[in-house]
């Protein structure tokens, strides 16, 4: 079987070299004599390993010393609990940007662990529309309250069911400023410069640009994480984690192995600039393929908001995005379809997305744009 | 290099067949084009290689249909919180029957759980010793309290780093009249057949006897799983990995398979009839040797508490214990040093460790003894 074009939204496509090199030691890891599966966590050439993993990640974002990269696990549906359960005290409200799906499930938990605590319900600024597509833009940054009462601000840097995504800049930017600030995110980990240093925690499932499914890289702000609360279970507290440098219990050993190679991929291909780069031109191709179908294929989502990982867009009915859908598959295309939250097509373009294959996708866009008569 | 002799506590050694299938189909899974780990959790072709996971481990163990097989993340540790997070409620006490290191500090996060939720601390009932090797035994069945009123009773059929079991009969029997009835089973899940139905809950973190790091595996009898409390996060209601068959978010979707290729071995094996009569003598051969080395050797475990997965023991001095462990690893023998928290040396004997490796350490610890003179 050949392999396929690959535009699943998570877990997704693996750079294939990486893929390759963890075939290769499959059976030897390290000149261990077993394979990296079979090696305890407390031995020195696992734990020299994942250091690695850490520090390769650490240095992709130039990570002040500030802040440690921890690798836990349970995916950002567990942070949803975790972050508030750590981050919630002394009265104060937590803030929750909501600009889609993900965003809004993550403000839902944290009023089930305010209530929980005791402690007041977060507030939840939402850009959820009443009708058509749900969530289109993220906030402008000037309309985001600044409150230094707040327990912590949290957002979704890119909605993946959704599409929508804040920029570095401009109308769509970050709102940077807020404090402490932090960020899911999972699905745009990775892809892009940015200064972590700002935040006070950044969580991440691996299974979109960094690795398999499994693994969740949190990346805290140790003083942040040492204030938390200390009167919840020990696993639940970042504290442990930066203490015992993510070995406080069984790390998912295979797992934090491929986020080493991925990182050191990424770092080959010229880091995290190089990524931005590449995911710029790659969603490009495919938001001018929409914007030259003369309205065939229409983006719900506001130009500036628009994702780099996650191209959402719509065909004129149901059966023609079902019969897309299908007809790319057997070419090849596989994981077009829409989240079934929201339907539609969507094309994700992770790190690992070859260009030839965002290529292949917009030929074949507008062979099924023709060979439907429009 | 040659595979080592891996007596590693966990992670562990996978049987070979398991790792050459995986190795075999690394860069196409089922047809699908793509790695195991490319593949989305919402697609026919992993969904079905989940749910014949869920199908053999279930077939192991003659499950009945009142219970369900999961797949969630964090290890025995997460589930120390999770546990009582469901369980507790209505005033009730859980009793904690504590064996060893595991028991100890499950019984100790019930307790932070238990203040969160305003409900009463657990009843703990210990066999640590004051003095000496600090947990040698079992209650004995007849000594354990039966109390209508208890939230859950909890234990841990098989303590890993003190070498403490219970047995399936006798004198070491686990309790299996206590209800609700919970227990990790981390360190001998599927190393024996067992009447899960017998308990309301169990769970193992699969890198012992079940697969790699990074998967939990729980059972749940539904209808205990469903009268758990409603006003957790959402993540952490066993409830949600019922109703969703463990895929409410993403499953380590490798892990899965690689503990859905371990069942499938077992079962080529002979069953847990079958790796039960491998431990018992896989073990026999070790406690042997201890027993012929007229005092060289110790194990300061009673003789019915005796676990078959993790055979503990000591030498005369903690020097000769650092030269056993030197010298075996010299002869490729792997993973022999004790845990850290009680030192000595600890040979764990899991489903994938081959009885040569273990007749070639019995025949190193002859060698060894005969070289240092006693």
């Amino acid at each position: 079987m050949e392999r396929v074009k690959n535009f699943n939204a998570g877990p997704a496509a693996l750079p294939r070299v990486v893929l390759e090199r963890a075939h290769a030691e499959w059976f030897d890891f390290a000149g261990t004599g077993m394979s990296v599966l079979e090696n305890s966590h407390r031995t020195k050439p696992y734990e020299t390993m994942q250091a690695d993993a850490a520090a390769r990640i650490a240095a992709l974002y130039r990570l002040p010393a500030t802040h440690e990269v921890l690798f836990l696990q349970g995916g950002a549906s567990t942070l949803f609990a975790t972050l508030p359960l750590n981050a919630l005290g002394g009265g104060r409200r937590a803030r929750y940007l909501v600009t889609g799906t993900w965003g809004e499930k993550a403000a839902k938990e944290a009023k089930v662990v305010a209530t929980m605590l005791g402690e007041p319900e977060p507030l939840v600024h939402s850009t959820r529309r009443s009708d058509g597509w749900a969530f289109s833009n993220v906030p402008a940054p000037g309309s985001i309250p600044i409150d230094a009462n707040d327990a912590y601000v949290h957002l979704t840097t890119n909605e993946t069911v959704d599409g929508v995504q804040f920029a570095q800049t401009g109308a769509a930017a970050l709102p940077l400023a807020a404090s402490p600030l932090v960020a899911d995110m999972s699905s745009d980990f990775v892809s892009r410069p940015m200064d972590l240093g700002k935040f006070a925690c950044v969580y991440a499932g691996a299974q979109k640009n960094a690795g398999p499914s499994g693994v969740t890289i949190v990346i805290v702000d140790k003083r942040w994480a040492e204030a938390c609360r200390k009167d919840i279970p020990t696993i639940f507290q970042f504290r442990t984690a930066v203490e015992h440098r993510s070995l406080y219990n069984t790390p998912p050993t295979l797992g934090v192995y491929l986020v080493r190679e991925v990182a050191r991929w990424i770092d080959e291909q010229g880091g995290l600039v190089a990524m931005e780069a590449i995911a710029d031109h790659k969603s490009k191709l495919v938001y001018d393929a929409i914007a030259k179908s003369s309205g065939f294929f229409t983006c719900p989502v506001e130009h500036d908001s628009r994702s780099r990982m996650n191209v959402v867009f719509r065909l004129p009915t149901a059966e023609l995005e079902a019969s897309f859908v299908r007809s790319a598959e057997e070419e090849g295309l596989v994981g077009l379809k829409g989240h079934r939250i929201v339907g539609g097509i969507r094309a994700s373009l992770y790190n690992a997305v070859e260009e030839t294959w965002v290529l292949d996708l917009v030929d074949f866009m507008a062979r099924f744009q023709k060979r439907h008569g429009h």
